[in-house]
């Protein structure tokens, strides 16, 4: 009851300071002896949280949301008014945005083994963390967690605040993948729920595309087995893992017309077979700053946890969607490289096939996958549609 | 000119023995002094060659067969009556087929860095080749080279055959790089130039692309800066280097279809994060068994020389494409992930504003890039129309 007071104080203080922006701050949420899907026990977890907006009395107007890959419970909203950039999704989260916090309380948490472990704003559990046993990080004694576990620290936490029931459940990306376990899992609790540029299972071709995020990490000297943290961390390894993680998440037009000076023939590639191309270099820095928040480890969990994905984690894919009774939306993005769209549309088709209410639309644009992050505006009146509409 | 003999006298012994089969044996040629692009000087280089059918009296009906990445010169054909593969592109070159061996003189030489060193089957001169200065492997001493030095190998090679006109030249993915830089660097010698599964220049996405399969390579410890010949080779980075390369010349399609019992909950990696999917293993173990022929070095010069292309190797794109007076034909295939059918229409489509002749169309199927090596026969009416036809 203490969480849902502090939960409630929060969301009062975060009401619109300047018209339709969001002031938020970060909470903190543990558990003590989580048991994990695969049967493991974690003595204590804790994740960060944020939300927006106000929980009604009868808190029937909860809407979650779940992050994707490298992101984190920062949704919506600016810690500052004098922050640069506002959480991932601010285009649709906000006073009479299409997540509308006049209306909805709306709640978002950190993942387990959350990449960015060394940002400020992230509160995680895994690698990183110390073990109490032995008052050093897990590094790879921590246990396999699966987006099964993701969620279950997600209900804790909304157990917490005394709710029991989502009017939504929205993410993009491995978001989404949380968002249709959780209609799966517990149907009871869902009501609506909103895959964007998701999947609901990991095929063949997407666990083979996750391993190669994780090779670099591995192959990296200073991965040491995941035990660095008394060295030198496997810098190198994630920085080349990053580079391939957002080239795979964009698309050609976007990077291409970003690097519209590339030359092929540039002089000291071509005379110099350890130089590399200005492109090349702009990418590997631009992973090397990300890289500076992150954890090695994590990310090899984290591949881990969306390889192991099936929607239920059931028996069967039909088993897992067959569970679920929450109205869906499906909006892959149309020119997505990393989660095409016939993955999304495998879950809308084999959804309509049982008798199910679902929709499904597509987003356009040149960023790819990231286009269900920067482009989420595209398909703000269908979301608003879907969420304000009758079940 | 004994060479010349020499060709002569195995493009006879290369006729059918079963009817519309090739046998064929590999070829030796070295030039001295080669002098490469960027100005550097190689002592020696020799590498390996096929011809299938016979040159004409006055030399008239030659097409040169430009190979891929990991290809060689074995365009088609079976070296012995009990081979169990013929050449990637034995569906359209032998008696009768669409590069018509009973027409015309085919010709295939491997490029200089070629990947499959211990292949037997491949002769080629690049890092792993022993520096005659030293007395031990090149390493990274070897110079940087482009497609174009890969062209300037072929046409010594044909010049030492007394060839000076090529009725086409015909290559897929990397060979199509070579086959645009021929027409454009050399105008009077191609009549007719077929790009499959090419690009006319290395855009920054593709720049991108490739850096990320030389990235496993230089991140193995074993790579030693490519100091490796006298140790243990990076092996581990060269199979990782090929699982991506492997992954991303495919489909979705066409792996799940494959792999159709991959089940995401599988037991050894739910419950080990150090243990993988069965799909994981099937391609670790595919892409080991390819390494076990390659030196890891090469592929860094392969992707180097991919990275560094430009049509015509000029100060522009514009340039490049100006200097071409041969009949293109560019063949993409639709589901390419790799180089995109927008890479073969750009080109089809500046050269068709220059006012050249040029056509275009899509290889479809289920494998990617590949299609344009495995699916090619849906095109033989169109190659061989190209072929055949007027100037």
């Amino acid at each position: 009851m203490k969480r849902f007071a502090i939960g409630l104080l929060l969301s009062l203080l975060t009401l619109p300071v300047i018209a339709n922006e969001l002031l938020v701050s970060k909470q903190s949420f543990s558990i003590d002896n989580f048991e994990t899907f695969n049967g493991k026990r974690i003595p204590k977890v804790t994740v960060g949280w944020e939300s927006y907006g106000q929980l009604n009395d009868d808190k029937s107007n909860v809407i979650l949301i779940t992050h994707y890959f490298t992101g984190s419970s920062h949704a919506a909203g600016r810690y500052t008014a004098e922050d640069s950039q506002p959480g991932y999704w601010d285009a649709i989260i906000g006073p009479g945005k299409a997540i509308d916090t006049d209306k909805y309380f709306v709640i978002s948490s950190d993942t387990l083994v959350n990449a960015a472990v060394h940002d400020p704003n992230v509160i995680t559990t895994g690698p990183a963390t110390i073990n109490p046993a032995t008052g050093k990080p897990y590094g790879l004694d921590f246990p396999v967690v699966t987006i099964r576990d993701f969620v279950n620290v997600q209900k804790a936490l909304l157990e917490s605040l005394g709710i029991n029931k989502l009017h939504a459940v929205v993410g993009p990306s491995m978001g989404s993948l949380q968002a249709i376990d959780w209609a799966s899992a517990y149907p009871d609790w869902v009501e609506r729920m909103v895959s964007v540029i998701g999947m609901v299972q990991s095929d063949a071709w997407t666990t083979l595309a996750l391993e190669q995020w994780s090779a670099p990490i591995r192959l990296d000297p200073n991965w040491q087995q995941g035990n660095y943290y008394d060295g030198t961390p496997p810098t190198q390894g994630l920085t080349n893992a990053l580079m391939l993680i957002t080239q795979q998440a964009l698309y050609p037009d976007f990077i291409n017309q970003l690097q519209r000076d590339h030359a092929p023939l540039e002089k000291a590639p071509l005379n110099d077979i350890n130089a590399s191309h200005s492109v090349v270099n702009w990418l590997t820095n631009a992973a090397a700053q990300r890289a500076s928040v992150m954890d090695a480890n994590h990310v090899l969990y984290l591949v881990r946890a969306c390889q192991l994905f099936m929607a239920g984690h059931g028996d069967s894919l039909q088993q897992g969607l067959s569970n679920i009774t929450a109205k869906s939306l499906f909006l892959p993005a149309t020119n997505d490289l990393l989660l095409m769209p016939y993955m999304a549309k495998q879950g809308h088709d084999k959804l309509v096939e049982l008798g199910k209410p679902s929709q499904y639309d597509e987003i356009t644009g040149t960023q790819g996958h990231l286009d269900g992050i920067y482009r989420i505006q595209q398909q703000a009146d269908t979301l608003r549609a879907f969420l304000d509409g009758p079940l």
